[in-house]
């Protein structure tokens, strides 16, 4: 199990993202809530888009030990901005502790982070290998289920229309767990984003997906709470994306649906119904 | 807050001690049960005595990441034995997360692991590092209290008086955090071998001292508990000193009384009251 | 690039081999003569046999940084000791730097090293790896070529023939690459052992072989050192096989020659031609 | 032994600086040229003032492997940019391997690093670590004579007079030394910074000092090589005081004199000569 975050609105400091909030990320890496497991300390990583450096790929920075006490992130934290972040915290489950295991994953302008898992994945892996497009396999560089399923997207064309490729992916571990007797190999909460948009999905084969919350929209929060000055300096664009809420401002979280997937982009966000695309 | 655990007594591999038993250190980086915080994932430490290599130094083994995901401690466990072992789990109150930090700490044939704390101990260190004799003073690595509090014992004979070097340790403790202001300076659980002897300290300057156990002779338990089977092959001598017990097993774990210290060696273990020499 | 060495004999404090020879293993880390690369900085490994444990898989330590720094690495060296030991010192071609990319490499009671590389890898990755037997894909944890050509031989008998094994997996390789219009894919000194003996192979499909040496017979080394005293210690049996000389005694040192492999084993070593078998 | 950067001027992606010249500090971290060792794979450090993050105090990103295979900081310096960059590789000299003993440190507004030696340090530190100021004291986190000078520099006013501060903490050193039987203790290159001015120094109490190059003005630099373009982007004000020269281009590179010191700051650099005070 995994806690993750996508925040996307008015460039902030990351420190005001990850550290800052009552119960934040870096705090979820100790004591997570609403999870399997509490601690997640098998490594972490954060994702970020930096326009002024004339990048368009994101900026990875991942380690193997905890979150919590981690000095280089919280160095980055207090003096990087950014309009789009990505913070991941993993709890293996089996998998090798190691940076190529860390989330997010990127491939080109693209970044992913998942949580949940495949089950069953052990013996579906070669399978699932063999299906990625040959020309991307060469740059698998871990050995997870939630790496796989990225570039596994990408197979089934996540550059033109994430949310179609992630609903052919999820259709294509269903069929292969059939095959291997597994019966609902699938749950996840993933975040994918180009840099421009950011997509959330949460769905589970059988049973409750992982938890997921979006937060309200800024001019809604700023009606329920005219005194909170900090919600004054956010563009009416800011949205946060997370596997718990950061803290217990009434209003400002809401669940999103099991079996749906929201999109997150400059003037129109939306929520839709996720369904996979039968293999 | 820290976890530990020493074992001595019929040579086993270190799976069996670390590793094997219900509620072992291993699982104790995870869930804590006893302890302040529950997770203690800033580090850990192995120190083992190795006879047969003809060293009479023990062996140190520290990382910084969590034990539960170390695989090179996994190796050790599974192929190395030892007649003594001291094992520690780390949970930082703040100070770096490096080797150098990690209990055990060693000197010449000497280990030593602490849990608790000094209290007041950033305005205290200059004064304390001070008292150390000046030809060990070079041998300080790390930068925590615990260390410090080793190297204070060494200044006061633990070389050739253990329980009064401890004692003498103490008592300079308290004075100086007097003199800063500090009522009650001094938590602590300690564990100091010179590998022939162990001796486990439990003591607080005020209010109660972190949990400390200790396990039932062996030849008690075997009548206690006729048919396990493990408890035949282990001799007279085997002792566990832990600050929380490993499992449920009826009968074997003793609560060591605040503010006393025991003495586990060849032939006669022994308990007596603690207390600090005033400087 | 990188440096290894594979002792067989006598049982040693692992020092003895590791750190104290002239021109050692843990100096070629910084200071290696014969290779490609000075450094071999990029993560190390080592792997022992302790039958006294009661375990006849070999221990493995492994981590990411130089050896020649590591204290972990040090202090197992001082007070563990065994008759057969590997160990490894990475100089990476670009593959990530992570534990699961050391040598050596473990399944079961085997045990696997390599020097060299596969020329023309990036592109031959994919289909190499469908070429593993699918029951022993699962455990591929890391993405080197020499981990996918320790698969590649177990699928092709390494348990039963290790020689033919071998030849079968370099033959593979070499049509593999022929048909990626890759001419001279293998570049190789591989040692492998399962405990009792130890087969070391050097071959290049073209140009010439990554060097490697293998001791003297330890009589002939005292007939020609008679007052070499630590000589008189070891067994007739003990052989070292290294990449490059660790140190200068005249007679100790001999080049295995090119396209050939030798055997070390109890009452007899040979040395043979290797001939690749065709795939 | 170690080498280091530090770069003041116009803002610049940090991969500009550390990776993209003919003989960049990543380089060196391998093959050095000039110094007493050809590899510097002891740990990394570099530090950057983010003034858009609304901080004063620099970003301080430290590691304890080798900076030539460390994705971090590449990724770092793809997306990164800044007007004052410190970079050190270090060559440990016997004292640990961790994050506390990597350059630069940092104290408030204030970096330092520091390549050379106090000869004899081991038996002189815990003297010099009475000379620090007691509110200092109390943030030194590591044990390297580098990190101790830089205290003892803040002791004797770095804030107020930095070249003033540095020869009384020379000074202080020689006299120390004087007394412990070492003639010449000192040798040192020494960047400090406030994040508005670099002062660099350039000394050694008997022999050479460690090498110590400056980059030509760049107005100078245009008209040697009025075709390089880049020259073109860089405003007069942007200075390089490097360990050794990044690359070849003629006329680029001028030695700072033994026993000197350069002070960078924006309109006027100056060069002058450096005398410990007596203690």
């Amino acid at each position: 199990m995994c806690r993750w975050l996508a925040y996307s609105g008015t460039p902030l400091l990351l420190d005001t993202i990850l550290y800052r909030p009552q119960h934040s990320l870096i705090d979820q890496s100790l004591h997570a809530r609403m999870g399997v497991e509490t601690t997640n300390g098998d490594g972490f990583g954060i994702g970020w888009y930096a326009p002024e450096s004339g990048s368009d790929t994101p900026a990875i920075l991942r380690d193997v030990g905890p979150a919590w006490n981690n000095r280089n992130l919280r160095e980055i934290a207090q003096h990087v901005k950014s309009p789009l972040l990505f913070a991941h915290i993993r709890a293996s489950t089996g998998t090798a502790v190691q940076q190529t295991n860390c989330h997010p994953f990127r491939y080109g302008r693209w970044m992913w982070m998942h949580n949940g898992s495949i089950a069953g994945f052990h013996q579906m892996r070669r399978e699932l290998s063999l299906a990625v497009d040959p020309r991307l396999f060469l740059d698998i560089e871990g050995t997870t289920d939630s790496e796989l399923m990225f570039f596994l997207a990408m197979t089934f064309g996540l550059e033109d229309d994430p949310p179609q490729a992630v609903a052919r992916m999820v259709g294509h571990v269903e069929r292969t767990g059939r095959e291997h007797g597994v019966a609902d190999p699938v749950q996840m909460t993933v975040a994918v984003t180009d840099g421009t948009a950011v997509w959330a999905f949460r769905y589970a084969s059988g049973g409750t997906a992982r938890s997921l919350y979006y937060s309200t929209k800024v001019d809604s929060l700023r009606a329920l709470h005219p005194d909170a000055a900090y919600l004054r300096e956010l563009s009416e664009e800011t949205r946060l994306v997370v596997s718990e809420p950061l803290g217990d401002l009434p209003g400002a979280w809401n669940e999103v649906p099991e079996h749906s997937y929201g999109v997150v982009r400059a003037g129109h966000d939306s929520l839709h119904p996720f369904t996979p695309v039968p293999a």
